[in-house]
C-alpha cells in the first residue's frame, strides 16, 4: 500500500491544504517521503459533523455488529503486512520485534473488545474502547508517525466501509499539535477526549474542555515517575537480581514508557549502596537506543542535564553513548530523601531511560517520601515476607497515590487484562476514576440512562424482561445470572 | 434538643466568629432564633485537615462497620423527633407530612446504603453515598435551614462518636455561600464535590475545581426543564387525565423540584388545545404555596415576568394568588415551536410552578424541539401503542439529552431505586457519567486500584482468593457468583 500523505475524513482520503509536514527518521533525522497535507478549520468541521451524523446509527448497532467491525479493523491492519512494520521502523527507530509486538497488541485489543456480548471483555486503547462503546472517533495523527497513521487509518476506513457503517464513524486529521487539538476539543460535536502525552499538552486540553459552553470529560495521561520502593529484606535476599531487572525495565524501549521506573526509594546503608553498585554495573552495559523523535530526545537530554545540576544530586552511572542521531544514553542519579522532599523539580518526569535513587534515613522518612509524591500510574514494592510490617505501613499512602500497585516486579509491561488499571491520581491522569487499558476502559465512553416504564417495543434489547442477549443483570438489587 | 447556632468541626460544636446569620420563616419572612456564627478560613482549614486525617482509618473500616455507622446516623436523626420536623417547617414553609416523608427518605437512604456487603444497594444522597464509599465529608449547611442542619449535623456527629470513628469523618460549616464554597473546593484535602443548586453556583464551583493545582471532580446538579412530550393518541385517549397529572406534578412542593415539568411539547391542534384547557382548569384551583426562601420566591417572580414578556409567548392560566409572604402563584404559558427554537431564554429554568406549552406544526418540528433542548435530568413521553412510531423517532434524541426517560408518568418523584439515574448531560449536571440518587451514586466517590502480585497478607479482603466477604466477582473475565 502506497503512502499518499493523506488524512481521512469519513469515506474520503485527502491531502490537507494548510501547509505540509514530513515525518523524520529519528535514527538519522532525515525527512521521510511523502509530505503530508495539514488540516484546516473546515476539515475539522467536516470530520466532527460527520461523526455527529454517524452517532445515532452507530450507537444503535448491535453488540455483534460492533464485534464484527472491530474484527474487521484488526483484519485490515494485519492485511497491510510488512509495509506497516517497515514504515513504523523508519518513523520510530524502534526494532522490528517490538513493532510486531505493538501490532499484535493493537489487534489483540480490538479483537478482545469484540468479545461481546460479555460486554466487559479485555482490551484497551482509546479508539478501540470508544468504538466498542458505540462512539464515532476523530483521531489527530501523531506528527512523528504520519505514514504509519495513514496506513492504520485507511485500514479502519476500509473496515467501516466493509461493515456498511456510516462513514463518519472514523476520521483522522493531520495538523500542528496545539491548534488542531484545540479546534477538535472545542467542537460541539465532540463529547469526550482521550489523550496521551505531556503534562503541558494535557493541561491545555483540560482547559479547552472546561471552557466550552458544554464542558466535556478529558482523559489525559500525562506524567508519572512510578516510584519503586525497595525494602531491606528483599534487597538482602536478591538485591543484585532486582538491580538487573531495574536496569532492564529502565532502558526498555529507550525508557519511553509512561510506566518507566523513574524513582527508586530505599533505606540508606550497605544494602541500598550495594543495589546501586549492581544497577550501575548493569546500566553501563546498556547501549544507547534511538528515541522516537528529535524533540523527545532533546527534552530527555535537557531533563538529564537539569537533574545533574540539582544541589545534592550525584551521578551513579551512565549507559553507553553514541549510536544514532536520537540515541539516548541511560543514566542513574542519587540523592538523599531530604533533598528529594525539598526540591520540587525532582518530581518532574524525564521521559526516557533516566532514574533517581532516593536514600532514606529510616522507615519513617521512607513513609514521608510515599506521602510526598504526586499521583502516579504505578507504585512498586519489592518485599519479602519479612518486610511485611514495613510494607503494611506504606500501603495506605500508596493506595492513595497510584492506579496500580505491584509487588516484586517492574511497572513497565501494562497487561491488557480484566483487572488492569492504567490511570491514577493527577497529574498521572486527568481523571483517576477511569483506566485507558483493560476491560474497564469502555466505561470512559458510556453514560447511564434510566428507562422508566418504557414499553417493551421501545426498550433496548439489553433491558427486555426476557433478556434475549443473555446478560447477567442486577434486577431489583439482586444479581441474576442466566442459566448457561 | 436546643438549637445553639453552632457548626460542627469534628468532635466540636462551636459558633463561628465571622459574623452571624439567622434563618428566615418564608411564610412570614420573620427571623428565626438563634443567630448562627459564620465560619472563617481557619474553620475551613481545621475541618478539611481533620477530614484528611480521618481518611485512612475511615476508608479501612469494614463494610459492616460502615453499615453500622450509617444505621447509627439514621437512628440519631430519628431520635431528634418532632423538634426536627417543627424546625424544618419553620425554615422551609413545607407541610408536616412532606417533611416527615423527607425524613423517611433520608433515613431510608442511609439504611439502604448500609445494606452491605452486597455493595450495590439502593440509597442515595451526597453525604450518604460518600460515607458509604469510605470518604469523610465536610458539608456546607444551607443558609435557609440552619437550625435543621444543626440538628441533623449533630446527629451525625453523635453517630461518629458512638461508632468510635475518627472525629474528622464529618464536619459541617456555616457561611456565606460563594466564599466558603470557594474555600472548601480549593482546599487540597478535598477530593470531590457534590452540589445541588443554581447553574451559576455550579459553574462557579466547576471553575474553582478546574483551577486547582490538582483538579477534582465536581458533581453539580444545576438546571433542568424536564420536557414532556404529549403524543396525539395519548391525548385523544386521556388528555384530561394527563392534564390533571401535569398540574399536580407542576405545583407539588411549590414546584421546587429539579424534575419539575417546565416544558410540555405537543402537536398544534384541537387535542393539544383541549389539553391546555384542562390543564388551565386544574391549575386555577391550585392554591399559592410558600417557597423555601424569599430569594427563591423573588427569582421565581422575576422568571415568570421575563417569560411573560417574551414575544410570541402568551398566558394560558394562573393558579391562585395570595397566601404567605413567599407564596408562589403557579402559571402556564404557551408559544409555538418556532418561537421556542429561536429564543434561547425560553430554555432557562424557572425554579417553581411555571411551565411552557410548545405547539409544534408537525411531527418533524417536534423532533426538532427534541434535538434542540439542552441536557436534562428527565424527559417524559405520553404515548399509547398507536403513538409507537412517532415515539420511536423521538427516542434517539431523547436518549442523548437525558439521564432518565419515562413514559406515561411525570418526572417528579425520584425513586431511590437500583436503576435510578438522577443526572444527565450538561447543564442538568456537570458530570453525566454519574447519578446522585440510587445505588450507583456510590461510584462518584470511588476510584479503581489494581493490585498486581500483592501478597495475600496485604490484600483487601474483597480481593482475597478465598473471597471471605462472599462477593460476586469477575475472575479472569468470568463472573463468579458464590454459592448461597
Amino acid at each position: 500500500m502506497q503512502i499518499q500523505g493523506e488524512m481521512i475524513i469519513g469515506a474520503r482520503a485527502l491531502r490537507g491544504q494548510q501547509g505540509q509536514l514530513r515525518a523524520l527518521d529519528p535514527s538519522t533525522n532525515a525527512e521521510l517521503e511523502p509530505a503530508f497535507g495539514l488540516a484546516g478549520a473546515a476539515d475539522v468541521e467536516r470530520a466532527c459533523t460527520l461523526a455527529a451524523q454517524a452517532f445515532d446509527s452507530y450507537r444503535e448497532t448491535t453488540l455483534e455488529q460492533r464485534a464484527l467491525f472491530l474484527e474487521a479493523v484488526a483484519g485490515a491492519i494485519l492485511e497491510i503486512g510488512d509495509a506497516l512494520i517497515e514504515r513504523a521502523m523508519s518513523e520510530t527507530g524502534l526494532p522490528k520485534a517490538r513493532l510486531e509486538g505493538e501490532r499484535g497488541r493493537t489487534v489483540g485489543q480490538l479483537r478482545l473488545f469484540s468479545n461481546f456480548p460479555r460486554a466487559f471483555s479485555v482490551g484497551g486503547g482509546d479508539t478501540a474502547s470508544a468504538l466498542a462503546a458505540g462512539c464515532p472517533v476523530v483521531v489527530k495523527a501523531h506528527n512523528a508517525h504520519l505514514g504509519t497513521s495513514e496506513l492504520v487509518g485507511k485500514a479502519i476506513q476500509k473496515a467501516v466501509a466493509a461493515c456498511g457503517l456510516h462513514e463518519g464513524v472514523f476520521s483522522m486529521l493531520i495538523g500542528e499539535g496545539y491548534e488542531i487539538g484545540h479546534q477538535l476539543v472545542s467542537h460541539a460535536a465532540i463529547k469526550a477526549v482521550g489523550f496521551t502525552g505531556s503534562r503541558q499538552g494535557g493541561l491545555a486540553l483540560m482547559r479547552t474542555a472546561a471552557q466550552r459552553a458544554e464542558p466535556i470529560p478529558v482523559y489525559a495521561e500525562m506524567s508519572s515517575i512510578n516510584p519503586v520502593f525497595l525494602l531491606p529484606h528483599a534487597l538482602a535476599a536478591h538485591g543484585a537480581k532486582i538491580a538487573q531487572g531495574y536496569a532492564d525495565s529502565l532502558t526498555m524501549g529507550a525508557g519511553q514508557f509512561c510506566t518507566n521506573p523513574g524513582l527508586v526509594i530505599g533505606l540508606a546503608g550497605e544494602l541500598f549502596a550495594s543495589f546501586a553498585d549492581s544497577a550501575a554495573e548493569a546500566l553501563r552495559l546498556k547501549p544507547a537506543s534511538t528515541m522516537l523523535t528529535a524533540g523527545i530526545h532533546a527534552a530527555y537530554q535537557s531533563g538529564v542535564t537539569r537533574l545533574a545540576g540539582v544541589d545534592g544530586v550525584t551521578a551513579v552511572a551512565q549507559g553507553q553513548d553514541g549510536g544514532s542521531a536520537c540515541g539516548a544514553r541511560a543514566a542513574i542519579y542519587t540523592c538523599d530523601a531530604q533533598t528529594f522532599l525539598t526540591t520540587e523539580a525532582l518530581e518532574d518526569e524525564i521521559f526516557g531511560p533516566c532514574s533517581l535513587l532516593v536514600r532514606c534515613r529510616d522507615e519513617s522518612e521512607m513513609r514521608r517520601v510515599a506521602e510526598h509524591v504526586e499521583g502516579q500510574l504505578t507504585v512498586t514494592v519489592h518485599a519479602t515476607a519479612d518486610d511485611r510490617a514495613l510494607a503494611a505501613t506504606l500501603l495506605p499512602a500508596l493506595e492513595r497515590k497510584a492506579g496500580r500497585i505491584l509487588f516484586n516486579g517492574f511497572p513497565t509491561g501494562v497487561e491488557v487484562a480484566h483487572a488492569m488499571v492504567h490511570g491514577g491520581p493527577f497529574p498521572s491522569t486527568s481523571d483517576s476514576r477511569t483506566t485507558s487499558v483493560g476491560a474497564s476502559a469502555i466505561d470512559r465512553f458510556l453514560r447511564p440512562v434510566c428507562y422508566q416504564d418504557v414499553p417493551p417495543g421501545l426498550l433496548p434489547a439489553s433491558l427486555l424482561d426476557e433478556n434475549p442477549l443473555g446478560l447477567s443483570r442486577v434486577v431489583d438489587g439482586t444479581l441474576v445470572v442466566p442459566k448457561a
